[in-house]
């Protein structure tokens, strides 16, 4: 099983307006990134939000399907949210892998733009298959990470292209990508005899 | 671009207790799918449903954002939309892609488990690069199509697998990890030596 985290960050984020701002909890995201994570073995998914009551309404959403009523009627969703952690910034999310791993994570994210530090998706996969260190891959809400918190990061992954001009994926389905292409089954190397 | 086509199918579909039911429209399928769809240049993301109601309810979140108040705001979801059409049966999709293609659409759907005709995502990746046939990739909402139906498709795709036990993917991971399968840039054939 690999090292890999993930994480979604609620600040800081830019809005419409390219103003920088903190961005609400949404239900689906906590659902679908939980079932995405589980389904690829990540062995955290972190929400990052700085406001305590935030991350109230988020664990009261989970408590109801790890202990309350929805614990007895889908086991699916109790098992997903053992994934899910709440912390109040992207630092205390690496200070939790560095003690739990012995080791400080790869800090990867993703980006519409390239940089010097853009990583291709095939050899983040070979890094992550080393398994020489654990790895944390990002994710923005909103429009996106603010730009100077960009450039602490070890890495950028390339901008996933659909094939057209329009780049505007839900982050639900930009994470089930992503973790397909570095974690999943290597599909394409399967014999095309059928 | 290629012809490709998706559905989402609401009836026939098993719930937990395996009985043959129709379920509801959700919101966040509506804007997930149509998101995806457009980014990987999907002709048309077909909502199936038989009862007209539903049908009603998913325009007027959709009219919302194509000619009333969020048409101002978001003019990415609006371009979204244009993708959208609403069918009552996977009859009237698959009729009205052969209208408009002058030739019936290979019909493909996705299962947990494998069928004679299971086809890889190698394959079935081939064959609409081919361009020679339109094709309709069908998902199921709830606990999944309804077996007898599946029997009258084409071909099955395989199973998405994570590396784990676990095998609950949300429709909106499945839907964006599949179309990036089929039709997504064939990223692990880039050189890996950054």
């Amino acid at each position: 099983m690999s090292k890999t985290y993930i994480g979604l960050v609620h600040y800081p984020i830019y809005n419409r307006n390219n103003e920088v701002v903190t961005t609400a909890i949404a239900n689906f995201d906590i659902h679908d990134l939980a079932r995405t994570s589980r389904t690829y073995n990540i062995k955290n998914y972190f929400i990052i939000h700085p406001l305590e009551s935030q991350i109230r309404l988020a664990q009261d959403v989970m408590d109801y399907w790890k202990t309350g009523v929805g614990s007895k009627y889908n086991l699916d969703r109790k098992e997903a949210f053992t994934t899910v952690e709440t912390v109040p910034d992207i630092e205390a999310a690496v200070d939790q892998i560095t003690a739990k791993e012995q080791a400080r994570p790869i800090v990867v994210t993703t980006d519409a733009r390239i940089y010097p530090n853009t990583i291709s998706y095939g050899h983040l996969r070979e890094k992550i298959a080393q398994n020489d260190h654990p790895c944390l891959l990002l994710f923005g809400t909103g429009f996106g990470l603010e730009k100077t918190m960009m450039n602490q990061f070890d890495y950028i992954l390339e901008p996933i292209y659909g094939g057209g001009e329009y780049n505007h994926l839900p982050v639900r389905a930009a994470v089930a990508i992503i973790l397909d292409r570095l974690l999943g089954e290597a599909w394409w190397q399967a014999g095309n005899t059928d």
